[in-house]
């Protein structure tokens, strides 16, 4: 990290070593990436983990200990405790700290960070990335190789704070894409929220559908098994999430019953052109995205 | 294929040789799994291929000569083309031929099956697997391996037919499951009709989001990619499903529409305890699922 000055020296507390915040100390402490780095978590055993695996210097379940001397504080908790924590640890950080998130909402976040005393730093964050595992058991120091981390900067946020956060990004392996947090909300919500409605409604059909046919779940094949992987995510996530981006989601979910009801008439009144037409309107679009 | 009698000496005709009937017939050639298989397909290059990678022995672009001879027909085109070419074959096959087909949709083949000279044997077959792409490009023999494969005689079937379609679904290493064809057409609305109408409407509404923000495909990550996977799919495959499985796909639609809008009501009052109540079942199920 030589290359970027101001990080190499730092102590970065990680609150919450969940699947992201286990990921994150431990790219960051097995790429030497800081001085130290310091894990918060309610759970002791996780912590007697993330030590073990070398992923973190030192560990409290005390939220004010691990971060009042930290020079970076990253919450990677949930979106809604992590609003409760930034009012917890306010008042009790050094002047100049960092202060990031890693929630998959930033709009709620950001204004919560504008409550954070004036002699920190606000960044918010999000790394486009994830699996439906939960848990320091699911982590991994790879995790965000290659993938966008966004920033979403406050306008008090200053320019080396936002510099700090990306030599952090980089850091982990990760790309730094600036985005504000409203235009985030907004993107997030097609791609990533509005996918996890329609796996949440997709198993419910389907666990209906069993009602009458219990078979049916030995037929289900590796199409159903990805379509509906997102509704195995942390419930506490998906919660937090539809709470704090509600009318995006909601705007997200409309268009889709569109499209939806769209293809339902097409299928009903059978009418191969244009049937045809919609089919591979959404599949020359799919094939094309390099994903 | 010693222990599977009157299949080791079988010459297997597969016709269409893509996704599907390219990896059934390299299965049966690479596993010496019959005595012969000849491949039939519009295209002279897919020939060559299937020939160059001794998935087959012989290949003709001739359904009447490719099939005649045949002592099991595997007929490995979409739903509605494995219509027309029952109807074509049916006069030129051998007494005793065994007649299978691979569609995804199964009540309106083996309705046409009946249209079948009564010398020959008719089998409904669906290897439950797939991914998105086509052609014979994607095809690989080991498609099958471990995966159920459902088989569908029709009363006038004889025992020692689907007996001999157990002795092919057995040598290409997945497991046979038979089921009426009805039971087979609701369940898999289910499990894998559906799903396909899930993914192209996800697809359809971030192609909506993004006239606005072309930046959120950017963002898609591994949720957005697996959610949509389906939507890929070959669209002659996914009409020819939507057009012979109406009823069954639409119910499901029916009841996947219910669902969706139970959980946007739950995020639109943002009532915590009921929204929580609806994530966690859908959640826990599928992470009990062994997918």
């Amino acid at each position: 990290m030589s290359e970027e000055p101001g990080f190499a020296g730092a102590c970065v507390a990680v609150v919450g070593l969940g699947l992201m915040g286990g990921s994150l100390a431990g790219a960051l402490a097995t790429r030497q990436a800081c001085r130290q780095v310091v894990g918060v978590s309610r759970r002791p055993e996780t912590l007697r983990t993330a030590l073990e695996r070398g992923w973190i210097h030192h560990g409290t379940t005390d939220l004010i200990e691990g971060t009042a001397q930290a020079d970076v504080v990253v919450l990677a908790t949930p979106p809604r405790v992590v609003l409760r924590q930034l009012r917890e640890i306010g008042p009790h950080l050094q002047a100049g700290t960092l202060v990031m998130d890693l929630a998959s909402t930033k709009a709620q976040v950001l204004r919560a960070m504008e409550g954070l005393p004036a002699c920190v730093q606000p960044l918010g964050g999000h790394p486009m990335c994830g699996k439906e595992q939960a848990g320091i058991e699911a982590a991994q120091p790879d995790l965000f190789a290659g993938r966008p981390f966004i920033l979403s900067p406050l306008p008090r946020t200053s320019a080396g704070a936002l510099e700090q956060g990306k030599a952090l990004v980089r850091a982990v392996g990760a790309v730094p894409v600036v985005l504000d947090a409203a235009d985030h909300d907004r993107m997030v919500a097609w791609v990533s929220h509005l996918p996890h409605t329609v796996a949440l409604s997709l198993m419910g059909a389907a666990m209906a559908g069993a009602q009458q046919d219990p078979g049916l779940w030995s037929l289900a094949a590796s199409g159903f098994r990805d379509t509906t992987r997102l509704a195995a995510s942390d419930p506490d996530m998906m919660l937090d999430i539809f709470l704090t981006n509600q009318e995006n989601i909601l705007r997200a979910m409309n268009v889709f019953r569109e499209q939806f009801d769209k293809l339902y008439a097409l299928i009903e009144a059978g009418d191969e052109a244009p049937l045809r037409e919609c089919i591979e309107a959404a599949s020359r679009r799919r094939r094309e995205l390099n994903l």
